[in-house]
C-alpha cells in the first residue's frame, strides 16, 4: 500500500518539538522535577478569582466555548483602549503564530528573526516553507534596527520581535522600537511579542495607533497571569488584519473554562500586581544566588533571568544537567554567545532554595569535566 | 500604507464561521435560549470524576499541559487495544482535521465529501485551497460505495465520511464500510469521523488493521463524555500517519485540565453508559413529540434526531426559526433533501419540555406563512 499523499512541504519536514516538555523530561529520567524553573512559567498561579471561575464553569464543560471570546475581547478592548474588532484571541500566542504565518508566508517567502529568539515561531515559519533569516543579538539584546534593515533588504514579509525578549530578559523601551519603525517596509509584517511586557518597567509596550498595518502585537495569559495550561493568547492590531484571522482559525477552538478563566484574571489587577512583585523579588533572590556563586544574572524584564556561567555553552549545558540531574528543571539558550547563559524561571522562595543548594555542586561538577 | 502581503490563498478566502454559535445568537436576540438543543452538545453533561479532576487541577493551572498528552494517550491506547504511537491528540477533532488537510492538500487538490456532511471539515480544506467534490446522501444516508468512487474517479487524497452521520444520525456497520473500502485506492486517506460512535449500536465502529494506510479515524471527547467546552479530541491511525502529526501541530496546544479531565472521564465508563442511556431516553421522547404533531424523527445513532417536518427547505426553516424565537435553539441540515427536517439534540426532561411546547406553535406559525 502506497499509504497518503502528503504535500512536498510536509514531507520535507522533520517530525520534532520546538521544545522537550518538563513532562517527557521526567518520563526520561523516572522521577519528578522538585523545582520547575524552566519553561517561564509562573510558579505564583493564577488569581484566585480565575481559579474559582474555572472551577465553577467545570460542570458546564459540555458546553462549547464562545466561538467570538466575545466578553473577554470586550474586556481586553476596554483594558487597551481599542475596539473588540481590534484583537483576536486564540490557543495560546502559539497558536495565534500559526495562524498569522499561514496567512501570510508561501514556500520561499522571506522571514527574519533574532538568531535565537522563540524557537516556536521559527517552527510556523518552517512548516508553511517560509525562509528564515537570523540576526544576531547586540549585547544580548534583540536588535531592532539591524531586524527591521535585514527586512527592507529581503523584502521580507514578517518580522518578528520579542519584547521584553525571550531567552535573555532583556528588553527595549517602546518608543525605540517606534522610532525604529521608521525603517520597516510599509509590505512587512511586525509581529512584536510581548508575552513578558507585564513584568516589564513602565514605557516597554509599544504605544502606536492601532490602524497601523505594519504591526501586530502578541499578548498573553500563559504569563503573568498564570494561566499557562489554560492556553489563551490575543494579537492587537488593525482591523482589517485582526478580521483575517476569521478566514482560518479554528472557530470554536477555544477551550471554555479558558475564556472564563481569563476574563476572571483580567479583572483582578491586584493580583497581577502582586504577582509582578513576587516575580521581581524572585529576580533579586536569582541574582543574589548568582553572585554568591562568582555568577553574574543579566538584566531581567521578564519572569526569568538568564545566568551568564562565564564560560562557553558546552560548560553552561553541563551546568544545565548538573541542576537537571539535582530535580531543577531550567533551559539554556540556543545560541552562541547567548549559550555562555543558563535561563531560570522566578520561583517561590523553596524553589529558589533548591535551585541555591544545587548550583554550588552543578558548577563544581561543570568545573571538573575535562574541557 | 500597503499592509501585510496575504498569500494569494488567503486573499481568495471569506471571512467566515462554519457554524454561528448560540451565545452569538443570543448577543444578537438580546436574550439567551431556554433550551440549548442545536450544537450536539451533551446536556447530561461529564462524569462528576471529570468535573473534579478539572477542579482539583485549576490551581495547577499555572503549568503548560504535556505536549505528548502522555497519559491520556496511554489510557486511550489500553482503551483501543492499539499503542500510544497510533493515537494523536489534539484541540478537538475541528483541530485535528485542520492538521490533517494541512498535511495533505495543497491548492488545487481533489477531497470528497457527502454534499450536506459536516461543515468544519469543509472550512478547512477551502482554507488549504482543496477543490471539494460532494456526493449526495443516499436515502438520508452517507453513501460510502458512491464516495469511495467518487474518490477513485478524482484520484481525490482524502475522502472524508462521518459514522454515524451528523446532521442525518443515520448509520452504517463498520463492517460495511470496510468492505466498501475494497474500492477505495491506496492513496487514498479515508476520514472516518467517528465522533458519536459511543451513542451507536454495536459494530458501528470500523474495525480494521491499525496499520492500514487509507484509514484514520477521529473520536472526540466533546460527546458522549460531554467535555465539548475542553477541547480534546483523538485521531487513531497507523503510525507514520501520526507521527506526522508532530510536524505540523501546536505541540503545546493542549489546555492542561482538559487532558486532566478528559482522562477521568475516560475512566469512568459507567457515566458513559448512563449518559447513553439518558441519550436514548430523550431521543425516544423527541421522536414521541414529533409523532404528537404528525412529523417523523428519523432512526438516530447519534445524541441528535432529525425530524422531518415533512415539506421542504424553507418550512422546516421556519419551523426552526419558531422554536428559536421561543428560545429553543436547534440547527437544520443545509442541504436539500436532508434539509426538510430540523436537527434537535438529545435534551434533559425539562429541555426537551420546552421544545414539546414551542413546536406546535412554530409548526402552526410556519403552516400559516404564505408558501
Amino acid at each position: 500500500m502506497t499509504g497518503p499523499r502528503y504535500t512536498k512541504l510536509t514531507n520535507s519536514l522533520p517530525a520534532t518539538v520546538p521544545f522537550v516538555g518538563p513532562e517527557a523530561q521526567e518520563r526520561a529520567m523516572g522521577r519528578p522535577f522538585l523545582a520547575r524553573l524552566g519553561a517561564n512559567e509562573n510558579v505564583f498561579g493564577p488569581s484566585p478569582r480565575a481559579v474559582e471561575a474555572i472551577q465553577s464553569a467545570a460542570a458546564n464543560l459540555w458546553m462549547y466555548g464562545d466561538a467570538e471570546s466575545h466578553d473577554l475581547r470586550d474586556a481586553l478592548a476596554t483594558v487597551h483602549g481599542i475596539g473588540p474588532e481590534n484583537i483576536v484571541v486564540g490557543e495560546g500566542i502559539d497558536g495565534l503564530l500559526g495562524y498569522l504565518v499561514r496567512m501570510l508566508v508561501v514556500p520561499g517567502d522571506a522571514v527574519v528573526t533574532s538568531d535565537g529568539a522563540y524557537p516556536t515561531f521559527n517552527y510556523h515559519v518552517a512548516g508553511f516553507g517560509g525562509v528564515l533569516h537570523k540576526v544576531p543579538y547586540t549585547d544580548d539584546c534583540e536588535d531592532p534596527e539591524a531586524l527591521f534593515a535585514k527586512a527592507a533588504e529581503l523584502g521580507a514579509k514578517i518580522v518578528y520581535l520579542a519584547n521584553p525578549d525571550n531567552p535573555m530578559g532583556s528588553w527595549h523601551s517602546g518608543r525605540d522600537i517606534v522610532r525604529a519603525m521608521d525603517n520597516l517596509p510599509d509590505d512587512t509584517l511586525l509581529i512584536l511579542d510581548e508575552a513578558y511586557v507585564e513584568f516589564a518597567p513602565e514605557g516597554t509596550a509599544v504605544e502606536l495607533d492601532i490602524d497601523d498595518p505594519r504591526l501586530i502585537r502578541m499578548r498573553t495569559f500563559s504569563k503573568a497571569y498564570g494561566l499557562a495550561g489554560a492556553r489563551v493568547g490575543y494579537a492587537m492590531g488593525a482591523a482589517d488584519l485582526i478580521t483575517s484571522f476569521n478566514k482560518i482559525r479554528n472557530h470554536f477552538g477555544m477551550n471554555r473554562s479558558a475564556q472564563i478563566g481569563a476574563l476572571a484574571a483580567l479583572n483582578d489587577p491586584n493580583w497581577l500586581a502582586q504577582t509582578c512583585a513576587n516575580v521581581a523579588a524572585a529576580r533579586a533572590e536569582i541574582a543574589r544566588i548568582a553572585a554568591q556563586n562568582g555568577l553574574v544574572a543579566l538584566p531581567s524584564a521578564t519572569n526569568f533571568v538568564a545566568v551568564d556561567c562565564g564560560l562557553d555553552g558546552a560548560f553552561a549545558k553541563a551546568v544545565l544537567d548538573g541542576l537537571v540531574a539535582r530535580g531543577v528543571f531550567v533551559r539554556m539558550p540556543f545560541v552562541a554567545p547567548q549559550n555562555r547563559c543558563i535561563r531560570v524561571s522566578a520561583g517561590r522562595p523553596e524553589d529558589l532554595k533548591l535551585f541555591a543548594e544545587a548550583l554550588p555542586e552543578a558548577l563544581s561538577e561543570a568545573r571538573s569535566q575535562p574541557a
